[in-house]
């Protein structure tokens, strides 16, 4: 693999997707049979006519003039099959760290994620969300800080990717106790910073990273001060990534067609922010038990009414639109979340200094706030 | 499947996603074994409630209390199993028309779509795209309008769907009456309109429209002018949505960070657009056999030098910049293009008159032009 890469590194210089993630990619697509121009990856035609020479010569490419096509003359033996079958074509690089990331997940501990009101991606979600950067390049090689990781992204790009430095900013000390010590455990390097997203971030961590990556609160003002602190870490001058998700259907707190427009106005106008991708439905949650048992009791409730039209009734007498937020409201649609990759050159972030009082005014309250401090005020 | 959805129309009128579409959805995932809270789609609680009730009520769902579970007690019988099997989940309602689809499709006459330097996507390229339609609920029940449409998508649309009205809008004439045939042999009603958009659509096609579909020039002047035709056939005052295509990596003609800026800050501000949804690597495209023949034929030739090196050499020698729009440029990156959804409120096109030179010197030229022109010259 990496021969091919430096053979067509030797051959083209100026290519910058060409990676081994990009090969990668390439073999896969030369296991069917192709034409030249049917090939489709983010490499230049000058660096697949490489790599297609370079296989030719190792005796590795087959060759049909009449269909035009080309097509490896062995399988490749991939090492995590399943990963790259992902909605978007991803590539890890060796099994044992799969497992080692499977092992590593289920060691979160579900009760402090839930107690700041956040909710943890799903496993195949944090593949989808890893092979999403993966494809656009954004985490081998690159310097990434994740805003907030109580997903444990950061252990997961550094477990199945191979970026060259991974930070982790979060306000729960116990959370970052947890990466720290599966970073130990194999040898990952990840930096762990504990700070509250009310303030800037440290002066050190401002404009050095490539990427940054947020699951912020899922209101307004949370998406813009998480995507604020994460702008504020990027390199300036150069093409860097963001990413950050938010809801994608109408319900009482979160996305409404007015919301979203602000919100991607804010990121366009104000903060320089191009959107490159944006993936409906590509993120979901693992809910608390008890919201689980909630919607069954409900249910188990209402289905002992003699008739369909007594458990419709029962149903909605029952389901009452509450406040508090990891709850199910009736009018809360189910519908999975969105990833958003956002690209910048000059970023600007949006929110400077203090979410105080004033900013909280014009960008809007965010609902986890009470929470974060009463955890401040206990941890005194 | 009527049934379950008028039952629960019946019990929650207010939810906007209770259509066939969703309940088909909610029955795929409930194939699986899932806690109540785990269900994604986007229909609301309630309607989740609604719907799980009426499959309890006719003994259709089995109930794991300890578990916290439901589950279908049999499976349901899936007309097109390959196509819900698509990057979106998707479906559709019968086999019968995907076949059909594919036979319209052969019949597609690709020296004439080659001849407008157009290139159609391929098969699995338009089912992902009308999955994705389907997925954000523009194609049932909707008015579309397809502004150009070499790729069929409005037959693949009408035979697979149940949208309310299908209009096409194309310079071509024989394209246009490709589309005819079909919709006459499958009774799909598709309206055809011949116009050349350099002018604004006829009156009465203005603002009377939920969705438009467009796969552009892939040129800034070609997108803002396709996409604001679209833009003007959209009803006002509702939420109504637009969908094109674009190149989503650098290469020297279409999408740089500066030009994607300038894009998306039209269409946000400008247009009053937000984006809702962009599939990247989404779009392959079927390129001409003579293209495939050039680059197999750099291939051949250099694999005929005795070394690596030579091989290199002569790839880098052969392989120079062309200015013609299908070929293949050395640094053309071999991407495949990105899918982006907008929604619209109150939609203002960008480009409201004719496309003159006024309108090109501000939005640049497209590329096909001279073809187009070259087109209507012959056809007087």
């Amino acid at each position: 693999m990496g021969e091919i890469t430096e053979a067509c590194r030797t051959f083209v210089v100026n290519d910058p997707n060409l990676t081994v993630y990009e090969v990668l990619r390439l073999l896969r697509i030369l296991e069917g049979e192709t034409t030249i121009g049917g090939i489709t990856c983010k490499m230049t035609v000058s660096s697949v006519m490489a790599a297609l020479g370079f296989l030719y010569y190792k005796g590795m490419l087959r060759v049909d003039r009449e269909r035009l096509t080309v097509k490896l003359t062995s399988k490749v033996e991939w090492d995590v099959k399943s990963l790259v079958e992902l909605e978007i074509r991803g590539a890890v690089y060796a099994l044992s760290r799969a497992e080692a990331l499977r092992d590593a997940l289920k060691k979160r501990d579900m009760e402090i994620i839930y107690e700041f009101s956040q909710l943890p991606i799903n496993y195949d979600s944090l593949m989808r969300k890893f092979a999403f950067m993966q494809s656009f390049q954004d985490v081998d090689g690159k310097e990434i800080i994740f805003v907030g990781d109580d997903d444990f992204l950061s252990v997961t790009c550094s477990l199945l990717g191979r970026p060259k430095r991974v930070v982790v900013v979060d306000l729960d000390e116990r959370l970052l106790e947890g990466i720290r010590e599966l970073s130990d455990k194999y040898g990952l390097e990840i930096e762990t910073y504990k700070h509250n997203f009310i303030y800037p971030l440290p002066d050190e961590l401002q404009g050095s990273f490539d990427t940054f990556c947020t699951d912020s609160p899922h209101c307004l003002g949370g998406i813009l001060l998480f995507v604020s602190r994460g702008v504020s870490a990027l390199k300036r001058g150069t093409e860097t990534a963001g990413y950050f998700v938010f809801q994608t259907v109408n319900e009482p707190l979160l996305m409404t067609f007015e919301t979203r427009q602000k919100l991607l106005k804010l990121i366009t106008n104000e903060m320089n922010g191009v959107i490159y991708g944006m993936l409906p439905a590509s993120i979901k949650y693992i809910t608390p038990r008890n919201e689980d048992e909630k919607l069954m009791e409900v249910f188990l409730e209402a289905t002992k009414r003699p008739s369909l039209e007594e458990y419709y009734r029962h149903v909605e007498e029952t389901l009452k639109p509450s406040s508090k937020f990891i709850e199910f409201y009736p009018e809360f649609s189910m519908e999975t979340s969105m990833i958003t990759r956002v690209v910048f050159r000059e970023p600007k972030p949006l929110i400077e200094g203090e979410y105080n009082k004033k900013a909280e005014e014009k960008y809007g309250p965010i609902y986890s706030w009470a929470i974060i401090e009463q955890h401040i005020a206990k941890e005194k």
